[in-house]
């Protein structure tokens, strides 16, 4: 090898350790990502102002409605309601027990007339019972063969390709990439390296309670129908301070459920990066906001230009939306 | 740069990479090394039926006794000791009132004859009352300025030299080193980096509870006097679940305290590797096991050879026990 050769090593070496020329190509050269480049590039440039060294550069996203979508429901709600169906011949007193009868039943509006308090009963009831191991292959299959109802598409298909893009993009620049989601810990973690790069240990959800116990001689983790953490709301900054122990240089999120984690991140000292993904396109994905049940975004779209977060129009910023529109 | 030198340059890449041909120097030849670079380089040979690729490498390290020492007390209980007595003039119904009233007055003995209960009574009272921010500097300044009592030394000074290699030598083959201990995640989150290389986010450990709140506007996690996780025993591989979500392919202890620990790990497929420590050198650090009241070994001791479980001796098996004693 010679010099000149040498140097072309080095050089795409360094393009792809730095990111590309386009890093964001589903991104219009809208606003938002101008304002995402222009602090990338501030916070990891020597020298600076406000460099930031590499272990601090953490970056965190909400999962629903953020990274992957949240309609026509949470996703996990209709691995929820899959189960129950699957579970059902084992519950034979569901046929007359709200909500799983309603389930069963295919009506889903009277299943959830109970709220919360239902959706949690039907959590608890499906995710509990079994050991880690057991339920990480349940999710594991589901994941490999559920349809979502309207594209057909598996549920990892339906993330969304410009956060895709950014989760590459922050890591080609140092950033270590977590979720924080208010869906289940162990729902996200079997799939989230393959579909977003994200491993399991930089994974933070919500939790039931396991219980470490022999069974014929072999330790296993049992899943116990009783709750150990929400994160959601002021769940997340508490989320983020049990699991990573510093606080996020950059964090993005989507509902009124992301404010307090928007609002952690960016009261820190320094330069700071707080961005709202936006659902204003009814025509490739959905639009919904203020008054919507999944994903509200009301307090959130009044703060966020006072407070200098970013919001990004998926109508407006986003070139494509899922990775399957660009295979056509 | 020619040929040559550039192959120079890469070879020196590569062992920096792949560690030194002795990546373990204060450790001597005798087993427990052998054992340790032997499983490292099965695990780590690309084409090997052992294989196991880089984001599966995951190791566990116990904190007391097996990364720093833990004599004559956990370190931790000297600075709740600390606390008491810096925080005793907003206290003064601390003069009265035991186990408060004994630690003022230097009877550490009293102090915790009420076991269990007396000093989890006092790291309540000591942990818990600030926000997450201000306790991170109280922690901080004390590992800055407390000398152990017989050595003299700061405490992150009285870690273990081969630990230290053990760690570096793992993550240049690839690992990613966690602790996993019964200590407070908060004490040990704000010196880990520093003296171990290990990030606060690939901290677990014991916790009490927080509570986000806005104080004259400003976000801030309080510290709550309430139990939030015990990390000991049962509770470590329900604990590394919870933040690492994938069992360990290693787990490093020293006390029966870890038994669950090692045991989760080694119950995994494919191959695995547990270690004690053992308390053998009465004159370099301190000899202890089954009897003991801090880092009791026990059922260890006699699980250990039936399970394939390596046990280093201090005395027999490491040449140097502390940095500082290279320094002389």
């Amino acid at each position: 090898m010679n010099t000149k050769s040498l140097t072309l090593a080095l050089g795409l070496v360094t393009t792809s350790m730095c990111a590309a020329q386009d890093a964001l190509p589903s991104w219009n050269d809208t606003a938002p990502k101008k304002a995402i480049t222009a602090f990338v590039a501030k916070v990891t440039t020597a020298g600076s102002p406000d460099f930031v060294p590499p272990a601090e550069r953490i970056a965190t996203f909400d999962n629903d409605g953020c990274l992957w979508s949240e309609q026509p429901m949470y996703f996990q709600a209709i691995f929820i309601f899959d189960r129950i169906k699957a579970l059902a011949p084992q519950h034979p007193e569901w046929k007359t027990k709200e909500p799983f009868a309603s389930v069963l039943k295919g009506d889903l509006k009277t299943a959830l007339a109970g709220g919360e308090h239902a959706l949690l009963e039907m959590a608890m009831a499906t995710h509990a019972g079994t050991t880690a191991e057991e339920f990480e292959k349940i999710v594991t299959d589901w994941v490999n063969t559920a349809k979502h109802p309207k594209t057909g598409k598996l549920y990892t298909e339906m993330v969304y390709q410009p956060m895709l893009e950014l989760l590459g993009y922050l890591r080609a620049n140092g950033f270590k990439t977590f979720i924080v989601s208010g869906g289940g810990i162990e729902f996200m973690r079997p799939w989230t390296e393959r579909v977003y790069g994200i491993p399991p240990e930089q994974v933070v959800g919500s939790s039931i309670k396991t219980k470490y116990e022999l069974r014929d001689g072999k330790p296993v983790l049992a899943r116990l129908p009783e709750l150990n953490f929400i994160d959601d709301k002021e769940g997340k900054p508490i989320g983020i301070n049990q699991h990573i122990g510093r606080r996020p240089l950059m964090a993005f999120g989507n509902s009124d459920g992301d404010f307090q984690m928007l609002e952690w991140t960016t009261a820190g000292e320094g330069p700071r990066f707080a961005l709202y993904v936006h659902h204003t396109d009814a025509v490739r994905e959905a639009a919904y906001d203020r008054d919507s049940h999944i994903g509200k975004l009301d307090r959130g779209l009044d703060e966020a230009p006072k407070r200098g977060w970013t919001v990004v129009s998926m109508k407006d910023d986003w070139k494509t939306i899922f990775p399957f529109e660009m295979k056509k």
